[in-house]
């Protein structure tokens, strides 16, 4: 891959866009690269490749979307799923997947919420560094998208998130952060929308300043399909390689060089990367062309299942199910399964396990199965219902699938309501049998209220095509469930942290919740919720003790035993808080910083140790657009939710030293509190105004006059304040400042 | 007051600042002009007048503050205690009195929300401008306060109200346009504070661009006192006078001037305004140093302070009282009574009510005293205690005076929480005797779950100083009270809208909470409250009943007939809310649009008739920006409070016609939905994808493509798509354009 002669600006400009759909040009020994649509499983069109969706896909595995991965808490298992997908793409010639997506999942409504991980940066970027180490270490490479603040889908293209610089820093750019940092992916995703004004593939903020400068990151940025408006001025943002194939805009990118409007290194940075990547894409042929094994992938599909289904309730130990017990399986779902959304992840499954099948397996004759409603409108559901509710009158237990309506790329959801005819069917069959089941398949989060009142609740979000096998090992305690919850369950669409501003309007959608998405929102105001972010029941329970805080360099090191109390092995997924509570800035009640799952033997005790590292302890500062570690007691709590709190302790942090100049439009306050300047300024408020308490003002004027910088209140201080002698005071403050960051 | 020699530029200049704190320069034939603080009362200083607050004012009348007045929801007492003003400033040479202060009651902890009206636009500026036209027709002027998003004291010199420009203007500039249309101030003053990283007196889009040229202004900017940072920038943005006397900015701006970085005509603008200010102060003499009657006015501020206090919760008609009773009057607050706050608005007052001599005078020896608690925290608490409980177990009835802690310009509050000595008191006195009636005062909103099961409460606000009588008439039957709530009580800090985020950080307030403040917040989230937005007990009831709704070309004629149902004469305040269910803009669930009080005696019936204006109705269009009247239907509701509606009706309005241009830039979804353009998208998406349910992307296609706009996928769409045809049917739909702004 080496030639002597140097591209030309030409061959450089055609390297900056597609092909076609789905590749790069080749250019002399420039091979061609082919990425293709993820992210949990490959979806390689067969023919027709120009054209979406109009041609089914090669067969590949389903792996569970994001929505359900993420509740497994397993970095391990998304490394392991991102490997066997990074197999599956070099069987069919695939170098890049488009994945993985890290999008906050700002509101549950949002349409792609199902291909996100969490509401919780922190956890998405620790499961999306795993996935893109993963599929890399398969010689393919991760599209870590949509770069940046992608949270919804109506007017997608057009909309501007408008959100403060720390919320911003915080919770939107955290994820790709933690993932660039760790992972390194070979392409990030320039997203379609805007952000604050600014078109995502034009930002020469996000894809330079941030991404580049910041980071550190020297791999390709790709434009999300279509989402290129302005070729040159995305170009001079940063943007590497426009997707799928255009019309001229080669042409555009040679003519501005041409014309001196662009600058030739943004052509030769371009033609740079794309062929690193190309060299990336082709080192290592191992596995290229080499069938997947089917069989392997479909057990790894079954197996991040099971690890991902929570059990949300389980009264009365009603689950795991008895061998001998009469079983009635109800609702279409069962049969029918859902278990991934629609849109350009969509994958032509190799095989998928059904529910009421994988039931039948284990359970035999005992089971029973009844339709129960129909997604097929012309169907007669008054009967499905009533036939259903006389198999549960005659089981033992009623096990009710249900599946909230198909999320799809390009549209948000209406609300977080499940579909009438199932919660009818629910109530129908619980008053028939009090052992009801509910086993619910949805990609966002949904309301479960209405349900509230069967005793055992299954949560299988979306589990790609081994879910019937994990959710009839779960329900026969085969497995021992031990998902737990990416996303707050609310209990109404009015609680959450965007109602009423979610989706936005005229193209603008203002991010008004700040920091406060998820359980940041509920657990900082104490909203009641259904389920709490992190929540996950097992079918063995788990005792924290003895949690002890070592503040090293590299943060807090937080340890603890955790033992198995009950009688069964399980996983435990212990989760560390943080919160600071004498914060000179705004901040969520606590924080998510750090998790470990641990499998565990009854009786068995073993100690977990995370770090909580210094930089995920940080706040972005607006002063002086850093990063800055607050010095300070900070509070760690590990439990077994965000609201399942089991050991706390404290650990104090030497932070950051931040300097804030002491000036004339310094505040009296400010004044007030230094060491060098304090004395002159009470002196001097004193003569002018006597006791801080008076009754001209009915108040304390000291109270009143601190928010007053001082150039705008030497007038009425008089001659009480000598202006030369202060300065004196001021240059000492400032010389000896060493005021830290509280 | 004529001259035939121009001022020179010197002279323009000069009169660009104030001469002292409080008055402006005389130029030749200009006289000064006396400008002093307000706004419930006439804040004179006496001598040391450079000095703030180390003199005593002049004596005169403390009437309510707004946030009682506010509570009266009547203009017509709005606009005589105005007008009383009007009288006492002119007694005592006063031109320019510095209010009203009607910014928004954006969180309860703001420290100067005494001073301020309400949470709602409409109600702030309806009684605010009442307030300018009363003192206004005395020949004194207004100065409109503080000019823009003041909201905190915390930094209030620094902070920057970052906030999204519908929130700005339906929220936080909303009553000051209402107040410039309607009563046209004197001045307006500009706020410490910066708007969106601009200080308010450097705004050229606050001073200039809304002021004057949308709202067409024609009065005189002048700053807070010592807002000023930049002279010459402020004077470019549209700031007039500057105050107090600043050193050396009257030469900044004539040098400025004379290098030409400033036009001369801004300083002709300058002076022209502030000889127009001189003039209109100096032009009708009426009443100047005449002594105002202060017997008059006293019983004008226990008059005010009758209408403005709240009776929140009566229960078994434990009020009023009877004359026989015999009551245990407890509490500090009863004998020492707060009725205004500290700072700037501190009045001196001519004569103070004080609620146990009121109350002995009506209800003689039956009125015993206890105080309860005290102040001074060299007392002894639990002596004053016991003798309190003692007290009221000998008594028929108590009544505990409670006060929450004083209130200051200069600090915002820390918490809602009353004192836990008077709290403790309330539980102790009503352990002893179950009819406890609590009369509570404070300046903003007070948590009142911990009193909560005290059988009544009367709320005073800050109510001046003819509070003491109307307390004692109120809760002997003597007046039958009326006030509502001017801001909702909420239950808990975490229930408020900008809970967390307020008073921000590092110089930065983000109004995340955007239009949703105050019961916009709370009803709209559908969030428990303590009492809700507009309610208000009365001795007698009303029947609301036939509500009917005209359309004209003013807006909506909304008319109610009222009926007194009880047996006592009383005063009932008609609130009407409007909601417009299918709008395509975020919009609360309702929002106050217009009021009316009317005074009925028992059985008497009257219709209320309230004009809801167009342009009251219209929402502040980001795309054009402009105010836009929605087509479509307005749901009118007449209740009392904003969550005890009575009535509803529906008047189908039609509104401004907004054209939408479509282009290729338009998305799919628009262009379906265009009558011209949609049978060619629909025919070249069916050739390109076939069945809109797509077995290949597992959804519609149709769906998932509707966000994008159609230069990003007319490759996708292939030979389906005839381009050239395409543009005709753009022109078309475009010429035809008639799209409103549904």
């Amino acid at each position: 891959m080496t030639d002597s002669t140097p591209l030309t600006l030409a061959e450089k400009a055609s390297l900056a866009s597609g092909a076609d759909f789905w590749t790069t040009k080749a250019v002399r020994d420039i091979p061609s690269v082919y990425l293709t649509d993820g992210p949990h499983g490959v979806r390689k069109q067969g023919d027709h490749v120009d054209h979406l969706g109009v041609s089914m896909s090669y067969p590949a595995t389903c792996f569970p979307p994001a929505s359900g991965l993420s509740q497994s808490w397993n970095t391990d298992l998304a490394r392991r799923v991102g490997a066997a997908l990074g197999i599956e793409a070099r069987a069919i010639g695939v170098n890049v997947l488009l994945g993985p997506g890290v999008n906050i999942k700002r509101h549950p409504l949002g349409g792609r919420n199902f291909e996100y991980f969490s509401e919780d940066p922190h956890l998405a970027g620790a499961l999306g560094a795993a996935w893109v180490t993963g599929i890399q270490s398969e010689h393919v490479g991760a599209s870590l998208k949509h770069f940046a603040v992608n949270n919804q889908e109506t007017d997608r293209h057009r909309i501007s998130a408008d959100v403060d610089a720390r919320t911003l820093r915080e919770i939107y750019l955290r994820a790709f952060q933690i993932i660039v940092r760790d992972a390194n992916p070979w392409t990030v995703m320039a997203s379609y929308n805007r952000i604050n004004g600014v078109p995502a593939s034009e930002s020469e903020f996000l894809l330079t300043q941030v991404l580049r400068d910041e980071w550190g990151y020297d791999g390709v940025v790709v434009s999300d399909w279509g989402a290129v408006g302005d070729r040159v001025a995305a170009a001079r943002a940063g943007l590497d390689l426009e997707m799928p194939a255009a019309d001229g805009t080669d042409e555009q990118l040679l003519d501005a060089v041409i014309e001196g409007t662009l600058p030739v290194e943004v052509l030769d940075r371009i033609s740079d990367r794309v062929r690193r990547l190309a060299q990336r894409a082709h080192a290592d042929t191992t596995g290229a062309g080499v069938p997947f094994d089917v069989d392997t992938h479909h057990a790894l599909a079954q197996e991040a299942a099971a690890q991902s289904i929570v059990l949300l309730k389980n009264e009365d130990d009603l689950l795991p199910l008895n061998g001998g017990t009469s079983v009635a399986v109800i609702g279409e779902a069962a049969a029918t399964p859902r278990f991934q959304g629609g849109g350009s992840s969509f994958v032509n499954t190799t095989r998928v396990d059904v529910a009421v099948e994988e039931l039948r397996r284990l359970g035999g004759d005992a089971v029973r199965y009844a339709a129960g409603y129909s997604s097929d409108p012309a169907a007669a559901g008054d009967e499905l219902l009533a036939e259903a509710v006389a198999a549960a009158r005659e089981a033992d237990v009623a096990i009710v699938f249900i599946a909230a309506p198909l999320e799809s790329e390009g549209i948000d959801r209406e609300n977080l309501e499940l579909p009438a005819d199932q919660v009818a069917l629910v109530q129908g069959v619980l008053a028939a049998n009090p052992h009801t089941i509910v086993v619910v398949a949805h990609g966002g989060a949904v309301q479960l209220s209405a349900i509230g009142s069967v005793p055992a609740i299954l949560d299988c979000a979306l589990s790609g095509q081994g879910g019937g096998r994990a959710i009839a090992d779960i329900l026969y305690g085969n497995v021992n469930p031990s998902g737990r919850l990416s996303e707050t369950v609310p209990l109404r669409l009015e609680d959450t942290p965007a109602f009423g501003i979610f989706p936005g309007e005229h193209g603008h959608a203002l991010y008004g919740e700040g920091l406060f998405v998820g359980y940041r929102w509920y657990d900082t105001r104490d909203i009641t919720v259904a389920y709490p972010f992190g929540h996950g029941l097992s079918y063995t329970t788990f005792e924290y003790s003895g949690l002890t805080l070592d503040v090293t360099d590299e943060g807090i090191a937080a340890t603890v035993t955790i033992t198995n109390t009950g009688s069964r092995a399980g996983r435990e997924v212990a989760q560390f808080y943080v919160a600071v509570p004498g914060s000179e800035v705004t901040r969520p009640v606590h924080e998510l910083k750090g998790f470990a799952t641990i499998a565990l033997k009854p009786a068995q005790s073993e100690d977990v140790t995370v770090l909580l590292r210094r930089d995920d302890l940080a706040y972005w500062d607006t002063r002086g657009e850093t990063w800055t570690l607050e010095s300070g007691d900070y509070v760690v709590s590990v439990g077994a939710s965000s609201r399942d709190i089991r050991e706390t302790a404290i650990a104090t942090v030497v932070g950051d030293v931040v300097h804030v100049e002491l000036t004339m439009h310094s505040t009296i306050g400010e004044l007030l509190a230094n060491p060098f300047t304090k004395t002159a300024i009470e002196a001097a408020l004193s003569s002018a105004f006597g006791a801080a308490d008076n009754p001209a003002v009915g108040g304390n004027v000291v109270q009143m006059i601190s928010p007053s910088p001082l150039h705008s209140v030497v007038g009425l201080l008089g001659e009480a304040f000598d202006a030369a002698e202060f300065d004196e005071l001021l240059d000492a403050a400032n010389a000896s400042a060493t005021t830290d960051a509280r």
